[in-house]
């Protein structure tokens, strides 16, 4: 399935102890539908709280042939108006939303201005930005590169490669945009790149200081994780 | 003042005996800044619950002499994030916000698509609409017309007379804005007018019963209300 959210009441995608998850709603959405089953969505990827998505995919194994749209108006049925179904259809036994996927693509909203009507939705600049350092920064992610300097340092996976196929500001008058799309992100990765960008952009730290987090290589400099809301998982990509 | 608010956890802007309203939460702010005086702030004109404000303006008579910015600093400092004071001013001691504005501006978010991310700013339209018969509707309501079939039944005003200055549909591919500025509105017009005229444009209501509604004339049509998100009071006109 293909899912749509609003992460702003969300403690993240991932099922928790305690706190609302979008994992969590859609399982028991699934629940009421199939109530002698427990059913496990697997998804792309585990957004942060407060993060939203256009686009997430998840699949589950499902006992009874209920067609897609069906399945999918039952659970808009029982889904709260801040989660939606876009899209149900059927897929190869093999099929794993998390590991068959090529590449993952965010989408983060930064505005000049505050707004309470868009507070949710998008990430308040508080400062000056050189937009040229930033689009130089954007230009260095391009490849493969070890993002140890990037993710949480807790982060429990085998290596921290990730290859970069687009990563990219757009500026409008109101808004900077930044577009990333990689095989893979690390946790927080998005954010700390992010974040860490707009440091180089405000004077803080200096491009070369951007470089060596990204060689992991010795700096006094530290990856700063911009906030949750403003980015978007807008997409994710299968062959 | 010009203040921006999001509408969706407010039961709109009017101080009531019980629930959160915009003016309710401004007067606290005021009152923390000023705790000897009861301070009552006036607004140019009152939000339904869930409707948003881009620029309403408000005014208030105040003890001290703080300057304008202070006063505007003070306030979003002691106010929640879904409100903000955008522009502070001194204004002559004869101006009311209400009495003295010469014209308001409406804006109605409309989407064709509905989404998690835009629910409580837009409106989801869950019909096929004909275009021309939205822009027949609107331009039926240029100029000065008695809006009493447009009001809530028990508005107490002495007339019901408003001059449309300004009144139209704009179309993309996935919104459909009403924009209408007038002289003054009653209260829900703007929500039975965009209502009846998407009657008539999703084929329930003719152009005809259209008409007579505006003229106050029989007709079985009934206004219809279209929610309160999606609609913004965007700016208030003074000469």
């Amino acid at each position: 399935m293909t899912i749509q959210y609003d992460g702003s009441d969300f403690h993240g995608w991932q099922v928790q102890a305690v706190g609302r998850t979008v994992q969590g709603d859609i399982e028991n959405a699934l629940s009421v539908i199939y109530p002698d089953e427990k059913i496990t969505l697997i998804g792309a990827g585990r957004t942060d709280a407060g993060v939203h998505a256009l686009g997430l995919t998840a699949n589950v194994k499902l006992p009874s042939k209920l067609s897609s749209n069906e399945l999918m108006q039952a659970l808009n049925g029982n889904l709260n108006q801040d989660i939606r179904i876009d899209l149900a259809e059927v897929v190869e036994d093999d099929f794993h939303a998390r590991f068959s996927a090529t590449a993952r693509e965010y989408e983060y909203r930064f505005v000049k201005v505050f707004s309470p009507v868009t507070r949710n939705y998008t990430t308040h600049l508080k400062w000056e930005i050189d937009k040229n350092l930033l689009k130089e920064c954007a230009e260095l992610l391009h490849g493969k590169h070890d993002f140890t300097s990037f993710c949480k340092a807790t982060a429990e996976v085998e290596n921290k490669n990730c290859t970069i196929f687009y990563s990219n500001w757009d500026e409008s008058e109101e808004k900077l945009i930044f577009n990333i799309k990689a095989n893979r992100f690390l946790q927080h990765m998005v954010r700390y790149l992010a974040g860490t960008m707009l440091e180089v952009a405000r004077g803080r730290y200096t491009i070369s200081d951007f470089k060596s987090l990204l060689k992991n290589k010795k700096t006094e400099a530290v990856v700063v994780r911009a906030p949750a809301h403003g980015l978007f998982l807008k997409k994710v990509y299968y062959d």
